[in-house]
């Protein structure tokens, strides 16, 4: 191919017509595009990712280290080190007070790549999944880029607290719908669920066949208990329940990319060969420190929910202060969703913002439509830097 | 659901059902049912998989750990390290005496993950993909589980080496054809396309707009030269060409899952996108222990090619001396591949075998139907246990 005799222009389309046409329109990440302007800077105020400023406490990379150092350095088990399974299973059995079978568990490559695994399982081009929104996009977008429709049911605001409408849920499924997916407690909302709408979910999933894909991540970030309700406390082992976990967010281990999936045993031989098939296998010794997280992660899983709740009081009742700001007291997760009055394109304010004055916010518009206007603050921050932050946005927003 | 109201043989089919067909239909892969048998035993000579017995070098798990401390554990680039990416187009660069620019580089978690990202950028249901064989399992398989028609087409063997027709590939291919795929140096073969028939596989490609998918992990691993012809050499920056490489067999890190894609420069705002859906980067850790690799690690491929040597010297001779043994001198990989008159079923030889000697080898069938009757037996050990294994297979297949 000689470029020099095509116009540019005309080179443009034959590239793109070398793709999918699901791919040329697949949808930007909204957060992704403000945090490339300030990615790896150290002069700036982040509170844009859905992640603690805290590093990965020692015990767990050094045990991650010492599994390096032994050599555990070859393939390894498709769907995770039994003994990792092993203790996973234990885990949620303690938090929940049930009893799960390790052949329900399967590690995966970060809790997004278990919601692939979940999606290429069970959608085909022409399905529809339905969302709980306003939400993390990727899980939305990973389905729209399998021809799959992604269903959009918007919690509504009462009285500032976050409401789910399950008449509105159930007529968004029709006879295509494959899955009703929750995330629970919510990114960016903080709404979660509790258990009299969970079991009238789960009865209607059963009912209709429809799988129920709980996005539980957040479970452990809760502040009026210890955890938050999980699907798994009131599921057979057989309900067409696909429960999403991760390392990330309660261990701080967001780079790792380490999760989990909890679903009926009979599909652990289907999601061997998934695995083998995409990311075969998650690195042995990044697995022994994740063992060691789940295994003797308790008291930082405890100092990280404290440092979320001092943030979430540094930020939230200064954010309420402000006139033009709306925001529902987050009960879980870790981060303050606001709207302001007067922004009409959040995208272009959050570059804004960060442009005047180097903190980081994501824009609402990158969880949906129901989004825009809203902004995204990440509370899970050192005290000083976020009352830094909500000096300069009292200021902005005033 | 009250599993108990139901006959066990009815509740299987409503469960199946809740999967997709192509999931359900899913080959399985032939090297892992047979690996599984013996998975993390010690007692075992396992030569079935695809890697060394050497376990990763200490500099790589060194710097990877040192950027643990450093607390490198966050969210990072997903398209990896900037100074990963370019440390790879100067590797690249250096090795094919070209120039590769970075915005053509992505890091992947593993090949697989790269082949996986290939696929979905680029085939849709009802296309095909035609490949040369036999080949490693996964690209194949991958391609089928997407509602891709992989076609086929066999090397030949011609006075004991392996051929590739031309003119056979290209009668394979039609207006639904998306895609070739070269894996050369071939996986379980060890064939080596040469020059001119890349530059014809090419040329062909730029007309019809199809893609060329060069699988090129063991391009480190030959014996003759000190590189195996690649497509980058002959390729212009725009051409359709996909090269996927790998970390895990040149630095004996195939437990860390880290590979790369070398692509047109307009498909890596794609490929981020793809990426952040689907596993959101190499952990930036690992990422650092790659980034020793690429830089310091020619005297560990230096040494890695003799070791591989010397296992090749001490396998193929006498393999060759069995009279019931046909194989060809693998010029490059580290794979003796050979057919035993008298085995109709390599699979259950293969498991067999195993549990009479506990030598491990990978069953031919794995590798397509022109596989059957073959084994694939991985050279990249040390000499005493290739010695070892020798002795028995002498005897077995006396």
């Amino acid at each position: 191919m000689n470029a020099g005799m095509v116009a540019p222009v005309e080179l443009f389309a034959p590239k793109r017509a070398g793709l999918r046409r699901a791919i040329i329109d697949m949808p930007k990440q909204k957060v992704g595009e403000v945090t490339r302007l300030g990615m790896g800077r150290k002069d700036i105020i982040p509170l844009w990712y859905g992640e603690s400023d805290l590093t990965t406490p020692a015990f767990i990379c050094e045990a991650a280290h010492e599994a390096m150092r032994e050599g555990r350095t070859f393939y390894t088990h498709k769907r995770g080190l039994p003994e990792l399974r092993q203790a996973l299973a234990d885990y949620m059995g303690e938090l929940y007070r049930t009893h799960i079978d390790v052949e329900r568990v399967s590690v995966t490559m970060s809790g997004m790549a278990a919601i692939m695994l979940a999606l290429d399982a069970i959608v085909e081009a022409g399905d529809n999944t339905v969302n709980i929104t306003p939400v993390w996009p990727n899980s939305v977008n990973a389905a729209e880029i399998r021809g799959v429709e992604p269903r959009r049911v918007p919690l509504r605001q009462e009285n500032g607290v976050w409401r789910l409408d399950l008449n509105r849920l159930f007529n968004a499924c029709d006879a295509r719908t494959r899955a009703i997916v929750v995330n629970s407690p919510g990114n960016p909302t903080g709404w979660m669920i509790e258990r009299d709408q969970q079991e009238a979910i789960l009865d209607y999933c059963r009912q209709r066949g429809i799988w129920l894909i709980a996005d539980e991540v957040y479970a452990r970030l809760v502040y009026d208990r210890p955890v938050a309700p999980s699907f798994l406390e009131i599921a057979d082992p057989e309900d067409p329940l696909i429960v999403v976990n991760s390392f990330s967010k309660s261990w701080a281990m967001t780079g790792w990319r380490i999760g989990w999936i909890t679903a009926p045993a009979f599909m652990g031989e289907y999601l061997n060969t998934m695995i083998e098939y995409s990311t075969s296998a998650v690195p042995e010794f990044n697995q022994v420190g994740a063992l060691a997280a789940v295994t003797k992660g308790e008291p930082f899983v405890a100092e990280l929910r404290e440092r979320c709740r001092i943030g979430r009081d540094a930020v939230v009742p200064r954010l309420k202060d402000i006139p033009r700001v709306t925001i529902d007291e987050p009960r879980a997760a870790f981060y303050a969703f606001f709207r302001v009055d007067g922004i009409s394109d959040s995208l272009s304010f959050a570059k804004q913002l960060y442009f005047d004055t180097k903190v980081g916010l994501a824009p609402g518009a990158a969880f949906g439509p129901e989004g825009e206007g809203w902004l995204r603050l990440c509370f899970a921050s050192d005290r000083k830097r976020l009352d830094a932050a909500m000096d300069v946005l009292e200021r902005y927003l005033a």
